[in-house]
């Protein structure tokens, strides 16, 4: 159980690029940074144009000259200050997450980033390189994987209790972008064009969360080689996909499969996970953030909720309302921003912290698997040797 | 609503081949075929061990001088009746079921057979053609499409109200022979044995459920290519699979995918199908047999409910008890099997009935898909095309 | 298992007063009672109006000559003949449930009569003292009761596994009335005369129904005092009411709920029954009739499944079809019926049978209970002592 | 959609009473005042235990000579601080909410104060009259009536979606306390001692929370007289109550149901509201708090969704992440606490806010209603006239 206390000495000074008014994601980081006393809001590029962006860090309480114009002018100006930042979170289009993380990871800044971390693998492993060479963490945001029962899963898993993996059944799939929204939206417009959003759509905005969730709970697997089908139904999308279905083989002779879909009519709440053993599956799904189904053939599905005595302590530790109280994704969040900070923490004083989170290779991992994907679609749903 | 009367004039004298006592479907063809009026249970060839099957016609009513030792001696002897039997249910191992509705048919009979209705695309075009030259109805048992939702989710579709069909995702899933269960259990045995359970194991076993589904709810599309991946998670099943995956692409550029699978442990209700249009995406799940969500995009999920007047007309016909009241796979087969009674009735009075059922083609059509399924997956889980 | 062998020697001779065409509970008598050899349908006083009901006998294959135009009429003919029949279903509007009862055990009748038996304790003393007189059995079709998951329940707390009980919540809630449809339907009509309904409308309609089944769960529990508040908030149904709240108190300390209404709207599966004792609770809701949650306090809530292995043996002898299946309502009703044939059968050879089924004795302790209720809410919803 | 931008000019000062290391409601207090620029948490007598008070609010970044040993020390302090706190929120044991609230509004602070506002309606009362005269707002936290779709819930109604209102069925009934867990837990221990909890246990504890919800939802409606039955389960509770059925009479002529227990075993979300209409239900449930269903009698039932297009503005407002996303407690506690910061706000400007929160008539309310039922029970569940 946490009740709120300091879990480093003093926040972080942190500051944001992109997340601006309006933008669909930048809340979130704020509300999970900013609880618990992780990290103080000092500085901001919140916004491609510069004035919104003013305005706008003025109304979150940061200094009208700490609300800058752009990225650049920001790492630059931090840089001088004695109170400059010492972290940044990168929330801006998909296009633009390299270039920023190499530039705050040169400003000697630990990275916030937004998934995908980048394009390609080639300027993943220079992420990777860099952040290395730099001594800097890099996190990425698969925010769903802090929910608490997440951890639970991996625990159960790791004892045994589900045998040998044979399947791993994945999904994220919504309908919020069954026609072309992105005529209307900007924030949706982007992400349909490759220069902006990358060489993929849904596998990537989509389909890399639950993909992170399997690597979170599921450390030791390897996928050995995939084949993706990938559509776009509504025409003007091409050559990105608005729906993808990926089949995976892995090392150990088992499969898994991940459904990444954007045109599924109706679906409020298309994240799924289900990992099926030779003796039990565990099933989380995001509509029921709380809750994990552990179901032993042959015996009473078990429906394990979040915050109650039975769970593992690493599972129990971020409970924040106890259990039959549902927490929901800004928990979630938090969690990860709170182990960000620590590990941001640790490093500033050469120590390293023992838990597990999305790091810089996570996000290479979630771009090497779009890239894979992506090379089998184009091949005409191929299958590919995963590299 | 339906009452109870009688649908057609005189019940028909009926016979059974397998179905015996302690079989897995035995009881349902019964339970559905004798109840309201349509079907008189005279005769039957009840199992594979004379003895045993003699002993339980007796415990069913039947004479005991019309308990036959083999179906062979059935179809010989009842032929020499007066009041010999008319049609027959077919409830035995896969491998006898192509010879069995074959000597069936050339005796006159009009025949419901399990599926699959035989091994090869080969075999269900002579099917095929004998019963047209017999001018007998050949009934298969796709038993969930009697639910009456069903019916509801092909009236929605045909009226447009999902738009055009982009995806259908399937599957049917469970986990009940998670081990090698057939080591102990004779009527999991033969399901691995190809042999007797023909070139796949869940593919068709489960797996043409939900495909039979889609057929009903989407008359009009068809397969152009598919792929197929399938394991073996109890090695001893080789080279008969346990899990798989096929993904399709349909004519009208939609896409399909089913998940046929046995090892999926502790899931109990595993028989799903989505339908997703450009507008709006209605799902069935067997767990939930008497309900269909339909699912507009940007209006609030609907959950239309077996019995309800805003149904379609054709989807109340065959409400035997009213809204609210769970009907279940007992009703569902027994719609199946009155629509089988009505379609001899109609044929022996030289007539056709307007509403469909699972026919031949039917059966022919998942053998088809069986096929290609396997065909794909024996070289590698490549495409091929549908033929 | 079950596979659909004989139960008895021979089927009982058997006929229906009321249930015709159009009724709303005919055709689950008849599908239950004529299913597994249990019951020949071979006489009927169906309908009111005789020339309806004789149209409708022949539908059902009844005899023309034995398609009578009163219960009395078909009584006095049939005691003539040496196959008459042996058994009677009655059907019929509440107001002719004591008469009919009544006049069939004088007539040597074993009978199944719909709930409520009849309207006071006076008169269900009186049937219950004929039944023994005449020593016939009198079966009340509290059809829910025979969903093999109420036996696990009542199993679960035979053997302590609840501890202590402490409380009884139950509903049968629906929304089907919400407004006067009584104006235009002739079987709703009835419902809310007192002529033909008797004291109360959903106490007794609906109420009634999970009362009985915590009687199976809990067989040794008796109620010590009640009160009822009741409303008719469709004010033409005065002095019927359309939404009462009764509270019990057990003799053992215990408190009981149960919540009957016809004006819930849009609720489509209003019955359950939850009981909670000292260390677990067990839920059951019509909703999903083959599972049951068993929620031990500190573990995770379980969902026991029908015809799963761990289900004790006497909650698994009426599975027919599996686990992970459906079964729905008529398979609750074809287990009593099944159980009625057996006693009716066991009770002319002179045996009893073990098994416990809803007798005339659960029969007229409905009635006592609607009779206590109405009195209590009749006084103000005051408390009076149970008699 | 909320942005995360200042509802008020500057955060306010902020205190707690309680709500120490340990304690069950402290964090979410916490963790909702300090969202969003609200409050800033800048002194505290955070535990019973000066010491252990103090060490705690270190860990919340709190100046030691700002943790003080108790509430009287801190509002004399503070009071002679220019920037000293200008609201304080009291999470301690209910017996010591009257005299700290008291002891704050003449300090001449803001307060928000844990349920239940005190013990008697003559303390409500002077608390209602002391808040006029210093012009302060107390907010009391019923942190359920922050999720957003309980605005939607009011606005239906209000637009007479439902038509008239039949039917208020409510329950708070959780199974935590199904043992004495008090002997071992000291958050327990204070619960089930009438000197500090006050008349009631669950009544006060639990119940309290969706009667809120009702009022929230149907403003116009008072109840008329009541009755209310309790037990203690657990003997050494008594007088106080872990289980409780209470029926209130409402003057319009509807009822309202309010089951509030502890001894519910098993039950992990068992928090629910459902009204009933005329026409219409909706219900809300705490274990899909982002969810509300609207059941229209005869069309679909209607799944409504947080964040989706068609609710009503007010109830889209408060949004945080998009629609599809779970919500949790903490975004309904943060709503909450956000509009008491803007009523503090505008209160100080000698403004008034036009939305609802739950005030100081609230808590009084609460005190009333759990005062009826106590009497009403203690006279043998008898009824009596609201007051
Ligand atoms: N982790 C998740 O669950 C999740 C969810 C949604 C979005 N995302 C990711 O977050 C990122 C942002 O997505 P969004 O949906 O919030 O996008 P959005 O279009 O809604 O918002 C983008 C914001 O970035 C600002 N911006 C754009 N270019 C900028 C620049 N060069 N410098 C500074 N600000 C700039 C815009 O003004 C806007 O405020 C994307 O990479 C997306 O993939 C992740
Ligand atoms: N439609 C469905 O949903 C569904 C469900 C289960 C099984 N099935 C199909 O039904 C068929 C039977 O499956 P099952 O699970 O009941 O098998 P089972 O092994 O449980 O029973 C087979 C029965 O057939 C008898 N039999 C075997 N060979 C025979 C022969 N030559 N002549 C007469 N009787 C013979 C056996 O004695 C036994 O009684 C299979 O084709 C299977 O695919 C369909
Ligand atoms: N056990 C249950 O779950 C359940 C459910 C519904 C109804 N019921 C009970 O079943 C009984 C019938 O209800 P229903 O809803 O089917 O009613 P209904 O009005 O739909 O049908 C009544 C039938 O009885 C016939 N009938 C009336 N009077 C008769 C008479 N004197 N002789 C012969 N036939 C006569 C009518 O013609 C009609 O066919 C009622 O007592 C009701 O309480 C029980
Ligand atoms: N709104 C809700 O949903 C909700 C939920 C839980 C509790 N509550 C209410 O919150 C209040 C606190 O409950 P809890 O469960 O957190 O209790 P708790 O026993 O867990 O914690 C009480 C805290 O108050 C401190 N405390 C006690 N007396 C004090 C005093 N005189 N001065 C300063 N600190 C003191 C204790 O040290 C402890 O930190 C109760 O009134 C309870 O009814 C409300």
């Amino acid at each position: 159980m946490y009740y709120g206390e300091k879990k480093i000495e003093k926040p972080i000074r942190w500051a944001m690029v992109g997340g601006g008014k309006g933008s669909q994601i930048g809340y979130i980081h704020r509300s999970a940074a900013m609880r618990d006393f992780n990290f103080d809001l000092v500085a901001g590029a919140f916004d491609i144009d510069p004035e919104r962006g003013r305005e706008f860090g003025k109304q979150l309480h940061v200094d009208e000259d700490r609300c800058y114009p752009d990225y650049k002018t920001m790492f630059a100006k931090e840089a001088k200050r004695q109170d400059g930042i010492q972290a940044v979170s990168i929330a801006t289009p998909n296009g633009t997450h390299f270039e920023i993380t190499k530039a705050a990871l040169l400003a000697g800044l630990h990275v916030v980033c937004e998934k995908p971390l980048c394009f390609t693998t080639e300027e993943a492993e220079e992420l990777e390189a860099l952040a290395a060479k730099q001594n800097k963490i890099v996190g990425v945001t698969y925010g769903y994987a802090g929910h608490q029962v997440i951890e639970e899963a991996r625990q159960l898993i790791a004892e045994g209790k589900l045998g040998k993996i044979r399947i791993v059944n994945m999904q994220f799939s919504h309908g919020f972008h069954n026609v072309a929204v992105e005529k209307n939206t900007a924030s949706t417009k982007w992400r349909v064009d490759p220069k902006v959003a990358g060489p993929s759509y849904v596998l990537g905005d989509v389909g890399t969360h639950p993909l992170y969730l399997s690597e979170v709970m599921l450390p030791d697997m390897k996928i050995k080689r995939l084949m993706c089908s990938r559509q776009s139904f509504v025409e003007s999308r091409k050559p990105l996909e608005d729906n993808a279905m990926t089949i995976m083989e892995y090392d150990n002779g088992a499969v898994g499969y991940v459904w990444s879909c954007c045109v599924n009519c109706g679906s409020m709440h298309g994240q799924k996970i289900r990992v099926i053993g030779e003796k039990a599956s565990i099933e989380w799904w995001d509509e029921h953030p709380n809750q994990l189904t552990y179901e032993v053939q042959n015996e009473p599905v078990r429906v394990l909720e979040r915050g109650m005595g039975y769970l593992a302590p690493s599972a129990l530790e971020e409970d924040r309302i106890g259990a039959g109280h549902p927490e929901g994704l800004f928990e979630a969040w938090s969690n990860l921003y709170s182990r960000f900070a620590q590990a941001m923490d640790a490093c500033d004083r050469g120590e390293h912290v023992e838990f597990w989170y999305p790091n810089v290779h996570a996000g290479a991992e979630g771009v090497r698997w779009v890239e894979n994907c992506v090379q089998s679609a184009d091949q005409g749903a191929q299958w590919v040797d995963y590299k």
